[in-house]
Parts: structure tokens; sequence; C-alpha cells
């Protein structure tokens, strides 16, 4: 089990909750997907270089790309002010979203309603 | 109060809990904040096209900026490919965080420990 740096530890808000995580592709600046992490996939994700989340479906770590092959290279990782977000970017192979799509944000909400 | 259209509900994976939204600056494409919403603040941002969130704090509606004058002008509001993250894209009167600074995301966590 891979542990967090007691000092990024110190930042976070609660280190025992789950941590939504926004990924942004660092050449585009499209948004790709939010995901959770947890201290131990945030862990992994900083030393492998990775981008590894919290599966809250399945339960388990989950290495993006394991299974897809479309892993996230993380370029650099940023909290907010509150230490309960993260922002990533990241360069991601292939496409980001299950259906195909280049995001996961691809269904529109219209404004004015 | 305000209510959603029941055709955006639909798209909703669950309509009772809080919905993660990601705001992102539509000229810039910067990554502002990662707020809360539910329904009703959802339908709110909508109709009105001004940033509305859920507290979790003060448990309230927030219409971001209306003490600090720094209002989100809602330019397009994405569902992602699950129905539980929105993405909005706003134009940000003055700056996004109350430290000041443009961005919540202003504190890097460093790579490769």
């Amino acid at each position: 089990m891979s542990s967090l740096d007691p000092a990024v530890i110190a930042l976070l808000k609660d280190p025992t909750m789950l941590i939504p995580a926004v990924i942004q592709d660092s050449k585009t600046n499209e948004v790709l997907m939010l995901a959770y992490m947890n201290t131990e996939s945030l862990a992994l994700t900083l030393s492998t270089g990775k981008a590894t989340y919290w599966s809250r479906s399945r339960n388990e770590l989950w290495v993006k790309g394991a299974t897809s092959g479309h892993f996230q290279k993380v370029i650099s990782v940023a909290l907010d002010c509150d230490g309960d977000a993260l922002l990533l970017h990241v360069e991601q192979t292939g496409v980001t979203c299950h259906t195909g799509e280049r995001t996961c944000f691809h269904t529109p909400i219209a404004l004015g309603k």
C-alpha cells in the first residue's frame, strides 16, 4: 500500500473523505472527466505519474487506462483553497470517455428554461 | 422554489444527491473552482444564467458573487456520461477565489514523491 506524504495530508480538509478530482487536458485545456481519489490513489498518482482514482462503483483503486489502454500521464496536480478538490493536468492517451467521446462532458443542457 | 425541467432530471443519475460542478472560464479555459449543485440550484442556474450553487457549509442556496460581486455568467452547461457531474463555462466577474486568486486551484502538489 502506497501512503501519502504527511505534508500533503496536512493540506487536505479531511483525509478520510473521497476527494473529487477534475481532469483537464494539458494541451487543449479541455475538461475531460471528474473522478474521485482517496489518499492512497493520490499517493500512487504522485509517485507513478499515472492518474489513479478510487472507483466508487467497484470499490477499488483504478489506474485510468488499465483496461482500455487510455492512460493519463500526469503533468501537474493542484489542490483548491478549501483542501477538498483536486485539479490534474494530464496528457491523455486516446480518448477519456468509455463511450468513445474525447471528454465525458458531452451532454449539453440548454440554458433559459 | 425553482424546479428543474423533468427532461433534465431524467438525465441525472440521482436527483436527490448533490452534484459536483466544475467551473471553467469560457475565455481562458482555466478551471476556476469546484462547487456543488442540487436540482434547485441547477434550475436557477439554467433559468437566471447566474451560477448558483448549494453551499454545503451554510446549507443554503448560494448565488456566486451575491456578497463579493464576483458573479459568474453562465455560457454553457454540460453533464457527464454518468449523469453525476456538471461542467459550466462561465464569464467570471473579478476573481473566483475568496483569497483573491483568480482560481481556487492555486496550491500545487509536487509529483514524484
